[in-house]
């Protein structure tokens, strides 16, 4: 029944998209990506069960700690197929743009940034890193995508708070704008990663502020098309760009899904968190709506800033900090870690792993619509009145 | 004795390449390629034993086959490291041109289609890829590069053949010339893989060829300079480009060769001989010395050639192609298997395995010596005689 809404409501997206921009100059290039996607998925799907055998028989499983006495080792790291996956099929993107050096530039940029994270996601699901080169490493990771940022360093502000405190309404931020940029990247790579400890997840959010992704950049295009600016006017490829990463990132994340959605077969690893962290990062700084994504990871925020007494040390940190199975009831309940799950399950009461997921996804939903509306609503509001 | 030499012949090599550079406009970027993989050198060195320890706790390690009796077990895929430090290093070289597109482009293609062989060299060393994988990912791996060429696709004919055959001395190859370059980058990746089995013989080999292939680029950049073209032309920055990746991966090479060298501590992987492969595949085609590549590759090219009837299944091919040791002498002896090695061993008789491995990197720093005279000093009268 879920299912066939959800799956209802991608194709209604999928089809949507392409009707939305008939008769514009984007369409082809939109199509052959959604081409791309629907072989990706399909691989994704079909691929990740042998490749689970062979993980597990190389020792790369882990305990569902949520479903007591069921001992069953789950595969592992099983992000590395849909990261290899969509890896191929942006590449094959690529064609559309062999011409364009500066276009290009910006897609080799951003894969090589995202590939780096795959690599290094699947290093540390086979030897455990250590927390030092968990920080460094992205760092280094993002470099490329910051470097080939060839964008706006400036930002926007409300002019009321401007004329306030007589600042200037743009500000031009330069080098800081860089270093904000990383920390974003290192923000969404390590915020996706502990958003996690229950089935499902990690893929269902990263599906979710995908959606809101794709109507996001779809809204911005389709306004371009209407504005008669799509030609020249250089936000307009930009959204592209982001809309040409997203469907195939969308397609293989689900191909992954429908494997790792509740009960688990396989686990996704840090391999998926860090490569679904990375793709965000690429497509908001590349796709120039990095605030925007923000306000997508709102989820993610809470529980960042919920976590950050026990991340700084300040209480003290389990290894892990997922809520507790009571054997007896089926239910989860809380334990006294600080993160969204144990206050979900403080709010709501014990429920079901499943349950627990669905109101997750569903918060993720609300936030996500909450944050388009406000984007495309009130952001003329806020910055002009 | 011989590490003194080797490490004195090397440092000449270092300071020797700044001296020609002298007074030149490229020697700054020169020498901070140069620093950066003097730091490279020392963390490849440095975080090989740890890692070498958490692999083998993962159960990647492998059996020395050519130490009868020693069962000590040997950790495995150790090229991660170099391959990760190098991505580092070439990364941060980027910071010098992050005003110029096409050059970035360059960097980041070349450095995409090296991340991507790294990540499925490991991945390989993890879980054994199947045959159809390893053919058919190096070619995805390789697209970004040939996407990015910008070069000529036009091949130079020896005058003579070409005014008995009655064709043109300059032929356009068009996308033939890129499918060239996707079966170099096949034929790079695959047979330094395939020219291994005794300890150090990888590693070594791929040094011997990183020396010559940075004394070519030198020859070419010195001479532009001599000329006083090196401004406008645009060879000069191809080879400069060459040369800036070049030094980092020797530099990481070395300091697993130091763990690899017989007796070997550490062995390399698929990840080391896939990244070696893609490296030299980037730096001939980006850099546009991919015929002089395939004079460098001589030995590799033999021992390909030799293999064919075993790859190709004519003959029966084993699962290891390696020389027999036997246990009463403790010399290597050959095998029927049809391999370099085994040649080798039946033209000098049997030898230990360090003898082995100095013979065929000898041959090698033959084969690379005569190849860059051949380059240097024929092309000329081949060419246009």
């Amino acid at each position: 029944m879920e299912w066939m809404l959800v799956t209802g409501l991608l194709a209604a997206l999928w089809v949507g998209v392409d009707v939305v921009l008939l008769g514009s100059p984007y369409l082809f290039q939109i199509m052959y990506s959604q081409f791309l996607s629907v072989v990706g998925f399909i691989l994704t799907y079909n691929l990740i069960p042998p490749f689970a055998e062979k993980l597990k028989a190389r020792g790369l499983f882990g305990k569902d700690l949520n479903k007591p006495g069921k001992d069953v080792p789950v595969p592992e790291a099983l992000g590395i197929i849909p990261g290899t996956v969509f890896l191929v099929c942006v590449i094959l993107s690529q064609f559309m743009f062999s011409s364009d050096a500066v276009k290009l530039l910006e897609y080799n940029a951003g894969l090589l940034s995202i590939c780096f994270m795959i690599l290094l996601g699947f290093v540390d699901d086979v030897i455990d890193l250590a927390w030092r080169y968990k920080l460094m490493l992205p760092t280094f990771a993002s470099l490329p995508l910051l470097i080939a940022y060839r964008g706006s360093t400036s930002i926007l502000i409300p002019k009321w708070i401007a004329s306030l405190m007589s600042i200037p309404h743009l500000i031009n931020l330069g080098y800081f704008y860089h270093l904000y940029m990383g920390l974003l990247a290192i923000f969404c790579t390590n915020s996706i990663n502990i958003l996690a400890g229950v089935n499902g997840l990690e893929v269902g959010q990263s599906v979710v502020i995908t959606v809101a992704t794709i109507l996001h950049n779809l809204l911005e295009l389709f306004w371009s098309v209407e504005d008669g600016t799509a030609d020249d006017n250089p936000f307009a490829s930009m959204h592209l760009f982001s809309l040409l990463i997203s469907f195939p990132f969308l397609a293989c994340s689900l191909g992954l899904l429908c494997h790792n959605w509740y009960p688990s077969r396989v686990f996704v690893g840090d391999t998926f968190t860090y490569f679904a962290g990375m793709f965000f990062a690429v497509a908001g700084i590349l796709g120039h709506f990095n605030k925007t994504l923000l306000l997508l990871f709102i989820p993610q925020l809470l529980n960042t800033i919920l976590s950050l007494p026990q991340l700084l040390g300040v209480i003290p940190c389990p290894r892990h900090r997922i809520p507790r199975c009571n054997p007896n009831t089926g239910l989860l309940e809380p334990t006294p870690n600080l993160t969204l799950l144990n206050f979900t399950l403080r709010l709501f009461g014990p429920m079901t792993e499943k349950r627990l997921v669905q109101i997750l996804l569903l918060f993720q939903v609300l936030c996500c619509a909450g944050g388009l509306v406000i984007r495309h609503y009130s952001s003329l509001m806020f910055f002009f009145v």
